[in-house]
C-alpha cells in the first residue's frame, strides 16, 4: 500500500515511489545501546523494549533532568496547514539528521502516534520516507504501552468517581456536572454521547457520559507537562473531575486515588528512545492534542534531549498560531525555551491560501500555479512574525513535494527572501538528512540570536490573556464571549485558576476561528464559547467551537487493509 | 500493607508475617537470559521487556511449538474453593520449584493478573510468599501489555461494528441483537449497562451496550486457545459479533477487520518469560475467566513449556469441576494433555463443607475443628474422582496455612489416605520449593500412569454434552432448560456450532449451580438459562445464571492504598 498521510500534520506523499514501510524495512538500524551511547547513556541507563526500542530508566531520567538543559532547542512549527499537513514531522526528523550530519550531537523529539487514527484514516505516523523514525511497526502498534497506561489511569479515575457516586456520594458530586469523560484509544463515534449506570441499583448511578480518545485525555497533557513523578502526582491530584453541589471542584485527591493513577503512569513517564532511519537518537514520548492541549511531545523528553545532546529538534502541532504560541506560553515556562524555530511551509499550503480555497481540493492544488503560491505567502510570513514576536528567531523550511514545480518553489522561496526572511528548501522525505543540510546550516546560524519573551504575564486576568493571544497572535479585532463563557471564566477565576496560561482551542486551518478565512484574515472577532480548567495540566482551555475529542471511522477504515501473516509480518499499516 | 489475597483462587495469607512485596524485594532474581537458557532459549530468542521480563520471539515460539510437546504436564486444580481461594497459584509455583529442586528441568505456567482486581479488592496476583512469580510489580501493572492489546483489539471490533451500522449497515445487523460488548481492564460497575450512539446522526446509531472486563472478552479466550498466528486469525474471523435481520451471525470476517485485530494481538500472542522467586522459568500468559471461558493460561505457553522443559506445571481456575473439566474437554483436545493432576485442598476449605457453611465466615473457619474438616473431605475426594474419571492420575496437595492446627491437618490427610488417595502436605508459601518436595515426589511417581479419556465425543449433540458434564462431573440428576435456553441451543446448532465442546458457567462454590449446596450435593437438577457460542474460541457457553463480567469497586478500593514515590517505588500494591 502506498503511503498516504504519515503524521498528524505530516507530509503528504501520494506520489512517493516507495512506501514508508519498504524504506523502513530496507534500513539497517543501529543497536539501541549504540544510539543511547550517542547521548552519553550507559547500557544500564536504558531498558530494552523490543528491537530498537528502549525506555530510559528512572535514574537516567532523574540525572538527565537534574539541571537546566544547556543544549540548543530547535522548535519545528508551521504555516496554516491543509488537512493533509505540510510535513512538520518529516522536517523535524530530516533536520535532526542534517544537524547530526554536520557533526552536531543531536536528538529529535516527536509525539507518539495514537492507535485510533492508525486504524481509521492515517495508516501510521512516524515521519516518512528517508526522514522517519524506526521501528515504525512497533511505534505505530502499542509501542511501549504509554498510551495504554494513560487509558488505564484515566478510566481508573472514571471508575473511582462513579464508585463514589454509588457508595453514597460523600463529596456531594453533582451528577449533572461531571467533567471527566472515559477514554479509549480508538476512533469510535458511537461513544461520543452515552448514558452509563443503567440497570438498577447494582449497576451504579445513571448519568450522561462521553468517551474521548486517549490523546485528548487531560492525563495526556499532565504526562506531557510534569517535571518529575512528584509533580505528576501533584498535577493528577488537582484535576477537576466534577463539581459538587456547591459548585466546587471534586478532584482525584478528594477521592483518594491520585497515587493509584500515578502508579499506573510510573513507567509511561519515562521517555522512549528509538532512532531515525539514519540512526540519530529520537525521543518519542507523549502525544496531546494541539487544540484542547499543548500539542507537543513531553517536557521530560525535551529536557532529556536538550540535556544530553547539543541540539534538540522538537515539534509542535499545527501552525505557529497554535503550536508555537502554546509552546511559548505553556511549555517554555516550564524550562524548555526554543533558541530558534523552523516554520515549515509548502507550495501546496501557500497555494491554498493564494486561491482562498476552503475546503482544500487536492486535485486542484496539484495544478502548477506560481502566482497562487506567491499570493499565499503572506500566511507564511505572518507565522514567522508570530514566532519572532515571542523573541524566537525564525527560519522558513520549504518542505519539497515530488510534484512541486520549480517555478512554484522559486515563487515561494523568492517572495520570502524578498521579505527578508531566512529560507531553505528541504527534500528530507526523499533524501534524508542530506536534503535538509541547507536548512540545518540556517538553523545553526540563527539559533540563540533572539531573547525569548512571552506575550503575556501569568498574573494578568484570564480575559486579558485571551485578548492578547487573539489580537497579537491571531490578528483578531477583539474577543466575544457567548453561551455562558463569561460565567465560565468567572467560575474558573473563583476556583483559583486565573493565573494559569490559556490554551485556545480553535480551527488549525485559519488564523481565525473560521476555517474558511484563508491567508491572514482581518476585521474579525474571536468567539469564545466555553472556558474550562485543565487544572491538572496547568492551563485554562478556551474553546471557540465544539472540539471533536472522539474521532469516527470512515466508510472504509484503514483497519480493513491491515493484516498480519503467519510469520508475524504486518501489512497495510503504512 | 500485609498481603491479603494474592490470586484469583490464590492463597489466603492473612497471618503471613511478611508481605509478598517484602519477600519479593529481598529476592535476587537471576538475569532473564540465564532463566531462558534453562529452557534452551538463546539470548536472541527472547526480547527483554524490562528487568527480569522477556517475550519469546516469534521464531522461538514457532520452533518450540513445531512438534508435539514431549514434557510431562502437571495440571494444578483444586477442591471447591472458598471465595478467598485455596492457594492453587502458590502450589503451582512451589511445586515447580520443588521439581526443579529435584533436578528436573521445569517450567511453570500461570495466568496474567488483570488490573481491575489489582485496584479493586485484590492487591496483586502472582502467587505469594516464597512461591511467587517475579517481578511482581511489573506483572501486576501493565506487564508486557498483553491485556492492553486485547482491550485495543476488542474495542476495534466494537468500533468497526458500530461504524458498520453508521455507514449504512450493509450486513443488515439487528441492533437489538448485538452480542459483542466493549471491554476495559477496570472494575467499573457503571459500565455494566449503557446506551451508546446518542446525540444524533453524527454520533452513530443508538443502542444498548455493555462493557466487560477485558479478561472476560472472547478475544482473551481466543488468545488462549490459538495454536499459531494463522489459527488466531481464523478464530477471530468467526467470532459472532451480532445477528443480522435473518438471525445469521455477523463476524469480523464479514466486516473485514479480522487482520487488523490480529495485527494488534501479534505480540500479545508471544508468551512472556519471567521467573519464580527461586529462579525457575515461569511463563505468565493470558488470563481468561474460568466460568464463561476455559480459565487457564494460554495453550501456546503450555506448548512452549512442555516442549522446552521436562516438566510443565500449569494451573486451571476454580475447582476440578470447572477448571480441570474444561482443561480436559477444551484445552487438552488442542494437544496439551495432563499427565498428572494436583487437587489442592485446605483445612479451611474442607471445614467449610464439613460445617455446611455458606456464605463463608472466615472468623468461624479459623476455629480449630478437626471433626468438621473430616466431614468435609468428601468434597475433596469427589474432585479427585472427577480428575481420575478423565484418565488423569490425581494426587492431593494440602496447602498448609500458618494457623492450621496439626489435628486438622492430620484429619484431612488421614481421611484422604484412608480413602486410598495419594496426598502430601505443601508449605510452599512459607518454605518455597523445599516445602513442596513431598508433593513433587508424589507427582513424579504418579505422572503418566493414566490414559486420558474425555467424557464426551465432540460430535454428540450439545444437549448430550451438557448432560454428560452435569451428571458425570457435577453429580446432577439431570438438566433443565429455561428462559429460552432450548431455543438458544437450536440456534447454535443451526449455525453449525453443535460440534464444539461446551463451557458451563456456574458458581465455583458448589458442585451444583447453587452456591449454598456444600459438600457433594445430590438430588438436584442443573438449570441452564442461556446458551451462546464463543465461536471464535471454539466452545459453546452454557450459562446457569447471570455471570458478572464487569466487577465493581468496593467502598474502599485497593486503589486508595496504592502509591508511587518520587523515586518510582510502588507501595500498597500487595
Amino acid at each position: 500500500m502506498v503511503h498516504a498521510d504519515p503524521a498528524i500534520d505530516g507530509a503528504d506523499t501520494a506520489d512517493a515511489p516507495e512506501s514508508d514501510l519498504a524504506v523502513a524495512r530496507a534500513a539497517t538500524p543501529r543497536p539501541i545501546e549504540e544510539v543511547a551511547a550517542d547521548l552519553g547513556l550507559a547500557p544500564d541507563e536504558i531498558e530494552p523494549r523490543g528491537d530498537g526500542v528502549a525506555k530510559l530508566t528512572q535514574s537516567a531520567v532523574r540525572s538527565a533532568t537534574a539541571s537546566e538543559p544547556d543544549g540548543t532547542t530547535v522548535l519545528v512549527t508551521g504555516m496554516t496547514p491543509t488537512p493533509k499537513g505540510e510535513g512538520k514531522t518529516v522536517t523535524t526528523v530530516g533536520l535532526g539528521q542534517a544537524l547530526a550530519g554536520l557533526g552536531e550531537s543531536t536528538a529529535v523529539a516527536v509525539r507518539e502516534p495514537s492507535l485510533g487514527p492508525v486504524f481509521g484514516i492515517k495508516g501510521g505516523a512516524a515521519g516518512g520516507g528517508y526522514s522517519q523514525v524506526l521501528p515504525m511497526e512497533s511505534i505505530n502498534l502499542h509501542f511501549t504501552g504509554d498510551i495504554h497506561a494513560l487509558t488505564a489511569a484515566h478510566n481508573l479515575l472514571s471508575a473511582a468517581l462513579d464508585n463514589h457516586l454509588h457508595q453514597g456520594n460523600e463529596e456531594g458530586v453533582d451528577v449533572r456536572r461531571v467533567d471527566w469523560p472515559r477514554a479509549l484509544d480508538v476512533n469510535d463515534r458511537a461513544l461520543r454521547e452515552t448514558v452509563v449506570g443503567l440497570g438498577g441499583p447494582a449497576r451504579g448511578v445513571p448519568r450522561e457520559d462521553e468517551f474521548v480518545i486517549t490523546a485528548a485525555s487531560e492525563l495526556m497533557a499532565v504526562l506531557g507537562l510534569a517535571e518529575d513523578l512528584s509533580d505528576l502526582k501533584t498535577q493528577i491530584g488537582r484535576i477537576v473531575l466534577a463539581e459538587d453541589a456547591d459548585g466546587d471542584p471534586v478532584t482525584p485527591d478528594d477521592l483518594g486515588v491520585t497515587g493509584a493513577a500515578a502508579a499506573l503512569l510510573r513507567d509511561a513517564f519515562r521517555p522512549n528512545l528509538v532512532q531515525t532511519i539514519e540512526g540519530v537518537p529520537a525521543l518519542v514520548h507523549g502525544g496531546p492534542f494541539a487544540n484542547i492541549a499543548h500539542g507537543t511531545n513531553t517536557l521530560v523528553a525535551d529536557r532529556v534531549g536538550a540535556s544530553l545532546a547539543d541540539y534538540l529538534v522538537t515539534e509542535a502541532g499545527f501552525g505557529a498560531d497554535l503550536g508555537a504560541e502554546k509552546f511559548a506560553h505553556i511549555v517554555a515556562r516550564e524550562g524548555i525555551v526554543p533558541d530558534v524555530a523552523v516554520v515549515v511551509a509548502t507550495v501546496r499550503g501557500a497555494k491554498r491560501h493564494g486561491l482562498e480555497m476552503w475546503p482544500a481540493d487536492f486535485d486542484a492544488l496539484a495544478k502548477t500555479d506560481p502566482e497562487a503560491v506567491r499570493a499565499g505567502v503572506d500566511n507564511v510570513t505572518r507565522h514567522v512574525e508570530i514566532v519572532e514576536s515571542l523573541g524566537i528567531p525564525a527560519v522558513v523550511g520549504i518542505n519539497v513535494f515530488p510534484d512541486d514545480a520549480e517555478s512554484e518553489l522559486a515563487a515561494l522561496e523568492s517572495t520570502l527572501t524578498d521579505a527578508g526572511i531566512p529560507v531553505a528548501r528541504s527534500t528530507a522525505y526523499r533524501d534524508g538528512g542530506e536534503g535538509a543540510m541547507p536548512l540545518a546550516e540556517l538553523v545553526r546560524e540563527r539559533a540563540g540570536t533572539g531573547e525569548f519573551a512571552p506575550l503575556y504575564d501569568l498574573d494578568a486576568p484570564l480575559r486579558e490573556k485571551v485578548e492578547t493571544v487573539a489580537r497579537e497572535v491571531y490578528g483578531a479585532d477583539g474577543v466575544e464571549y457567548v453561551d455562558g463563557a463569561d460565567e465560565d471564566i468567572d467560575r474558573v477565576e473563583a476556583w483559583g485558576y486565573g493565573d494559569l496560561p490559556v490554551c485556545v482551542s480553535k480551527t488549525p486551518y485559519s488564523f481565525s476561528d473560521d476555517a474558511s478565512l484563508t491567508g491572514v484574515p482581518e476585521g474579525w472577532t474571536l468567539t469564545v464559547r466555553e472556558v474550562s480548567p485543565s487544572a491538572g495540566a496547568g492551563f485554562v482551555v478556551v474553546k471557540t467551537a465544539d472540539v471533536m475529542t472522539m474521532p469516527g471511522l470512515p466508510a472504509e477504515p484503514a483497519a480493513e487493509e491491515i493484516d498480519v501473516d503467519a510469520d508475524g509480518n504486518l501489512s497495510g499499516l503504512f
